[in-house]
């Protein structure tokens, strides 16, 4: 019996629809860990052809479902299960405990803006930046195309993503190669908590959701270790939910930032996904005090280019969609009034 | 043998799990017609506890789904299958040939945003307006915020979506009830062959999807009609589709708008929004010639208020919004430089 039979046998299931040529194949249980659903399995296999469901207690009762051509690897790392597989709706699909984390096909507008809000957007050009989680190398990748960074310092948990990046993502694992970037397989807190004072003009927050691994990293003591890191003026970006469906964490999250962030700045972005639950995913983006007032909101530099990787023009991120990324609707500007920065 | 047996039998299957507490049900066939797939069915029943799945051809290999919680409809109106269902994820939920066409809880970006962008846009307060679809009420409800609006003309093919919208989802329907509304049930493009010209400050699609009774309305003869029956400097506002999913649809109406509101502007623009495929959808917005030279990207008036309704506040749409509503990723952006105003 292996995991996803275990889970199953829990009583905690799930169902998916697989469909074949034109004949339904039935539905297959599948192994539900806290963060999500695992898989399509039956008898713990999954099943090539039919159906992934993406459920979370996140997003109770919806989920993305996404038809599968063929599964690559399903695996258990260290720290949670890791399944890749082909679709033709998003190319490649990389799930973490059943949740999707990155797909061929829209995988840029998350890496981008997660990458060159705060890049562009602080008032110096960085030069030393943390990334913490981010196995998949999307935002290693980002970064490259910064002339002016100097070194990349990178926290992942978990190296099975690195290395299943490394062998189905070729384009997000490219950074990997950049010479500036120092790999660390490690918790992100325990090396920030080691990490000298004021080291960091930018430190990018790719983490899974507030559930399993990633929990830690939305928690008080981690968002105050990373205000010690940067340098004044520094900023940091976190993934921050869906502003559809997650008001009361990113509420809770800003009102904590605001206290942290004293005498800077706070803010909330969003991007469009159509792979993350409610098709947007946001960005809580903080600067640390500083003599120069510089609004986050501004691009302060023009958006960077091809780097050493010689990679492709930007498709998401622009300095006109920096701007805009931080209009949120009303019910949310209503909602984060007292919290975020003019 | 009802509908969904017969679409069952001619070969055309989809599937989706019926997921009870804790107990997967299996899965269940559904009908499916060119526009999507039908409701979950078995043996011709929906299934209350189950999944709904929204499947279509204009979103192959993905799909979004919902648990049910109660089926609270299912009919075939004159035109098109209609099923109404609760949800715990997003409260009432309306699909039409089993696409979703609004739910409880996001139904307000939309129909805030495909309203007070054209109403707000214009150069002159809109006096007189027409809604081609729209049959939930939605659109008008909006309307009847601006308080310069003398008439609202409607021309809806479906009496049945009324309906269904009358009884499930008042807070819709309200605006059926403003006196300044001219309900008329019947062909979008019959009546505006008919129409004068130069009659309408606005008109607003609120469309289904080009796949079905909709598809005539993404199309040139339409658009004629359409800036015939504008005045000048009038401006439409039509469902524009997906930027993540259907650029080419997108690029293919835009150099079509190019084409035929020469001299006025052509612009697009978006919206979030979690059960619309991919979770967001866009409109393509074009301006009558006129003397006058407004952008329809930055409002020329500020947003409605209650109205005789007495509705709530506006929950997405306000003047930041609007303008942000117009940057687009810069892949749409590059893909569309050719044919939207500047």
């Amino acid at each position: 019996m292996d995991r996803f039979d275990q889970l199953t046998a829990n009583g905690k299931v799930a169902a998916l629809a697989g469909v074949g040529a034109g004949v339904a194949l039935g539905a297959y249980l599948l192994g539900r860990r806290s963060g999500g659903a695992g898989l399509v399995t039956s008898s713990g296999r999954l099943v090539a052809g039919g159906w992934f469901t993406e459920l979370g207690t996140l997003w109770p009762g919806q989920g993305l479902s996404i038809q599968i051509k063929k599964v690559l690897l399903k695996t258990r790392t260290k720290f949670q299960d890791l399944a890749v597989f082909e679709s033709d709706a998003f190319g490649t699909v990389l799930t973490l405990d059943g949740v999707v984390q990155v797909t061929d096909r829209d995988e840029f507008s998350y890496q981008e803006m997660i990458t060159h809000l705060p890049l562009c957007g602080i008032s110096r050009a960085p030069k030393r930046v943390l990334v913490v989680g981010g196995g998949d190398g999307g935002v290693v990748r980002e970064i490259t195309r910064h002339a002016g960074v100097e070194k990349i310092d990178m926290a992942e948990i978990d190296a099975g993503v690195c290395e299943a990046s490394k062998k189905f993502f070729p384009q997000l694992a490219c950074g990997f190669a950049d010479p500036r970037l120092n790999l660390m397989i490690c918790d992100g807190i325990d090396y920030l908590r080691k990490a000298a004072e004021g080291t960091y003009d930018a430190i990018i927050v790719d983490s899974s959701d507030p559930v399993g691994p990633a929990e830690v990293l939305f928690q008080r003591p981690f968002f105050e270790l990373m205000h010690r890191a940067l340098k004044p003026g520094g900023a940091i970006c976190t993934q921050g939910e869906s502003l559809w469906l997650h008001m009361p964490i990113i509420e809770e999250v800003a009102k904590m930032c605001k206290d942290i962030f004293k005498g800077g700045t706070v803010n909330y972005a969003y991007t469009t996904i159509p792979t993350y639950p409610s098709g947007q995913i946001g960005f809580m983006i903080c600067t640390k005090k500083d003599d120069k007032k510089a609004s986050m909101k501004v691009p302060q530099r023009a958006p960077p280019g091809p780097g050493p990787m010689n990679l492709p023009p930007l498709r998401y991120y622009s300095a006109e969609v920096h701007k805009a990324s931080f209009v949120l609707p009303q019910y949310a500007t209503s909602a984060l009034a007292g919290y975020l920065s003019h």
